[in-house]
């Protein structure tokens, strides 16, 4: 076992070519092994195996920096910079990350979860380290998906003008998390599927391999491949921007990708390096399904992913998508890259000319959706709460703003659990309701999400419906009515009220039935507007208020409360339950809610608090 | 006159080529002398005279849509579309907008007022036509600056892999408002002052021109051009995206720009036309600044803008920096395409290795930023209030989640007046205040600036300093002392007391003097955190409490004050004031005030209603 002797990123340095090649496949099977129990992302980290022995090979982490676009391909760098031994707690609560982390390594240099992120960083760390008047190399891995999203396009911008010395290697696996979209994807898809290239490639990889032009400087190089990249035509995008482009190349290929990395080094000048790889590589069900082994529970490795049609709120989001578009011809759909994961496949099947997947590009989504409105359709825009601040701008500037009616179906909203900080979507509560004209509702369970959903589509409003990952906990009966601005009483009891939003009022009925507290429970269904009638009410009847939200308490649900019961004669007491202003960690839900405070038990103590 | 005859958008079409060129000079005599009077854009609608009748000439505005990006070009578009009687009330109270505003005429398509939003819109208008099987055309006019942003790019990519039918018009004048950045402007610039292409461009006029090529159609156009096109190099870049490159061409020949507009019509895929403009054009004084011109106040049109170097926000701000620079050598400077605006010039200047300018792009600005920190040096980030929405993933996901000590300078909060709605910065408080490891200051008069910017220079944290437009209204005493979370008591008074921030405090302080109202007036120098001490003293000595911001109240100042007072037992009465959940319109910001509740009197009463 070579694996088992690297300890250190340098150790990588000492092994010969056929050593790496042999570690290669040892990191696969540990790959395969570890995630198919503890569950994780897989099929990107399959695929970046030899990229990443490559970089190790070339690159000194104690001086270069490596960042990892999105991260979740971090996995084999992780493996070789000292942190193989805690595999089996990954994304486990208290264990190894799934995204780097600072804390983790002193080689994680910069934290990643959300998409192109990367090019902006290092190049913010390239200033720096010319400021300094430093040499170190910088460079960013970044995904065929994430480098056509406009914050990375902005970033390459900056990069081609000022022509700061830093690698970029474009790990071109012909797909992002969903399907290709935009004029960059299909222009990369375009090299990586041409047959020509694929014979040319080879040549390409010999005339580095051999002696002949084995250490040639990069500008040589690049000539070198003049020849055959403009009949090949894939270097003009990056060339345009003022970027050195070199590839395509064959991203399994560990020596070429060494050499290549090594006069890369050499430059002084910005260099793209276009790998392409197979995701899920070397195992034959991810190879065969690289989607479905995008990120998985644990499985049998033997078997491979059971495919299960659990329903969840995603599926039930995505079938009432294709239900109400059968009566409502206005209907259409926008996902940013995410059509698989917020449930929209079958709308997509069914519904082509209406569904729109513009890549992962929240901004332009956004807007789009606006201009779809401002045209008479009815846009529902489905994305995960965390990707949606992406968003934030175009939201309350075009969507608001212009007051134009569409539909934000935020799924992934409140914890998500085992993909840690990046991905919690803990802040939509509080910045979705900073926006004028935006209507903010939750079902309390799956059942209510139907009903909320066609209520919006015939609202002419703006309506964000927030709703969780995964399913339910209990089984509530579904709400009677959707009524504009209206809460629900769940359960009627003494003269304490629990308020709750979401999955919450699943928890407040838990901890209700389970100690007898006898709480008035109410599902808050519109967070925004609140149901001024109740809580005047609640105000007259000098009931003590206990509200609960799984978001951060700072602009949420409770604040919104406070801020009016304070300013409307109030005088019981009050305690609002939600998240501290902080970042929440991985771990499983339950985990992450005790440890938060919002248990059960952490509702029971704080009903007996206000019964006092 | 011809522009006296000009009723409606069609009245265009029925000019001659002669009058046209007429109306153009009679378009720019009367926005010198319109807007001399009121104020407002000037420089870029001098430039976007030929562009704007061309459209009218080719385009039925009764089925064709046409977008303005950013829109304070659109007065010319406003002026020929039946708004000329309103110009003298242009960014007024209840006045003509500055901007495109859809209540005011319906031939004002999509608002616009932050950048590069246009073809998003244009791309979401352009699929909902083609649902509904319609056949008109969407035109979005962009600027070069706007172009290079990355949700134009993320747009562009989309619109050149699905080919939808649109036209984009390029308005390159060599400009965005600051100066030009990134690899896109820098190929621009490279066309556009390249000598051959001069020449060329009448060769490609009098060819268009000509009877033999005049209605040629688009494809054909395009051919005829390649050969001028190959060694001018312009095209390549929107070429690659997928778009049909037409250029350069010259923006203040109509007859040319209408010809070309009328083939363009023609074709079912996406078209862009590169024009290139001169800012100011027909006003020597704007021509020769266009800088200054971009937005001014009134002035005499004889003698142009007076410069007066009026001590600012910005401008302490600015030299608040240069100070700092000379004494720590780790302190840099970010600015998006607002080097001016910001007051950073004299830093830029001084500074030039440690001054980064990265064009209209707040996300790449952002995170850039947190590279720039995590390689051990203190960037600053300035920018606009409504500007920094843009970057607010980026903020919450690299700055605050890794805790990247970082100052973010937050100009233009608060109300900015006559701008309007997409320009007032009146949601920073609420949206900063939800993220993690944030920290809120912000300066109750520009003495206070100084102080707050060089502790936090030194805080080690994640700092936003939000200041607002212009200068303060009284003269207040200068903070003693900048202590972490602490508040500054401005004056002693009675059992009420008003906790406001920033300008507030100033009109606290008159409303307080003017009606000898004998309040407690505390400048919560610290939005987050909030000083806890504090807050207890005034609970347990029983006073009532006023809180004002100039800032949305839901997820403010107020809100985080009232949700910590509600659940800490205090009993005593508490009004919040701040903007309500909508947006404000245009207007001098005293009326404003007035209009929204905020003004002198507003306190006197609600001070009144708290001593009862």
């Amino acid at each position: 076992m070579i694996l088992e002797k690297i300890e250190e990123p340098s150790d990588i340095k000492k092994l010969s070519l056929k050593e790496k090649k042999q570690l290669a496949e040892e990191i696969r099977k540990f790959l395969i092994d570890k995630v198919s129990k503890t569950g994780g992302h897989l099929a990107s980290n399959l695929g970046v195996v030899e990229i990443t022995i490559a970089l190790l090979s070339c690159f000194n982490l104690e001086e270069d920096k490596i960042i990892f676009d999105v991260g979740h391909q971090s996995y084999v760098y992780k493996i070789l910079t000292g942190r193989k031994d805690k595999f089996d707690k990954l994304r486990q609560y208290k264990g190894l990350r799934g995204f780097p982390y600072r804390k983790e390594s002193k080689y994680d240099f910069f934290e990643t979860g959300h998409s192109s992120t990367s090019i902006s960083a290092a190049l913010g760390m390239a200033r720096a380290r010319d400021l300094k008047k430093d040499k170190y190399n910088i460079v960013s891995i970044i995904g065929d998906g994430s480098i056509s999203s406009g914050e990375s396009l902005e970033a390459i911008n900056d990069l081609g003008f000022n022509k700061t010395k830093t690698i970029i290697i474009l790990n071109d696996n012909g797909m992002s998390i969903s399907s290709n979209v935009g004029g960059i994807s299909s222009y990369l898809s375009r090299i990586s599927i041409n047959t020509r290239y694929l014979k040319v490639k080879n040549k390409i990889k010999h005339s580095l391999d051999g002696t002949k032009y084995g250490s040639v400087p990069i500008k040589a190089l690049s000539r070198i491949k003049d020849g055959f990249r403009t009949f090949l035509v894939p270097s003009k995008y990056f060339e345009t921007m003022g970027l050195t482009y070199i590839g395509p190349l064959d991203g399994h290929d560990i020596g070429l990708l060494t050499k290549v990395m090594n006069q890369a080094k050499k430059s002084d000048k910005p260099i793209l390096i276009h790998v392409v790889t197979k995701k899920g590589k070397g195992y034959k069900f991810a190879e065969e399904n690289p989607d479905l082994y995008h990120g998985v529970s644990p499985f049998d490795k033997e078997k491979g992913v059971e495919i299960t049609e659990k329903e969840t709120y995603s599926s039930v989001f995505g079938k009432t998508m294709v239900n109400l578009a059968s009566k409502n011809d206005k209907l259409v759909a926008i996902t940013a890259a995410m059509k698989d994961g917020t449930g929209l496949t079958e709308f997509f099947n069914k519904y082509p000319n209406r569904s729109f997947d513009v890549g992962i590009c929240e901004e332009h989504a956004t807007t789009f959706s606006a201009g779809l409105s401002s045209s008479g359709l009815l846009p529902v825009f489905a994305v995960y709460s965390t990707f949606l601040q992406r968003g934030f701008d175009q939201l309350l500037h075009d969507i608001c703003m212009q007051n134009l009616p569409s539909i934000i179906a935020v799924d992934r909203a409140g914890l998500v659990g085992n993909d840690g900080e990046t991905h919690q979507g803990i802040f939509d509560l509080s910045y979705l309701s900073l926006m004028p004209n935006m209507n903010i509702v939750s079902p309390k369970c799956m059942k209510d999400l139907p009903k909320l959903l066609e209520w919006a589509t015939k609202s002419h409003k703006i309506v964000a419906i927030r709703y969780p990952r995964g399913s339910d906990d209990i089984d509530l009966k579904e709400i009677k009515k959707v009524e504009y601005g209206k809460w629900e009483i769940v359960k009627n009891g003494g003269k304490v009220a629990i308020i709750a939003t979401g999955k919450m009022v699943q928890q407040s009925y838990l901890a209700n039935e389970k100690y007898k507290l006898n709480a008035k429970i109410i599902n808050a269904t519109f967070i925004k507007p609140l149901d001024y009638d109740l809580l005047k009410e609640l105000i007259e009847k000098e009931y003590n208020i206990l509200t609960i939200e799984d978001n951060v308490l700072n602009g949420g649900l409770g604040s919104m409360i406070s801020l009016y019961l304070v300013q409307n004669n109030f005088k019981g007491k009050i305690k609002c339950m939600g998240f501290d202003d902080k970042f929440i960690e991985q771990g499983k839900i339950e985990e992450l809610y005790r440890q938060e405070g919002l248990s059960i038990e952490d509702i029971k103590n704080n009903i007996e608090l206000l019964k006092k």
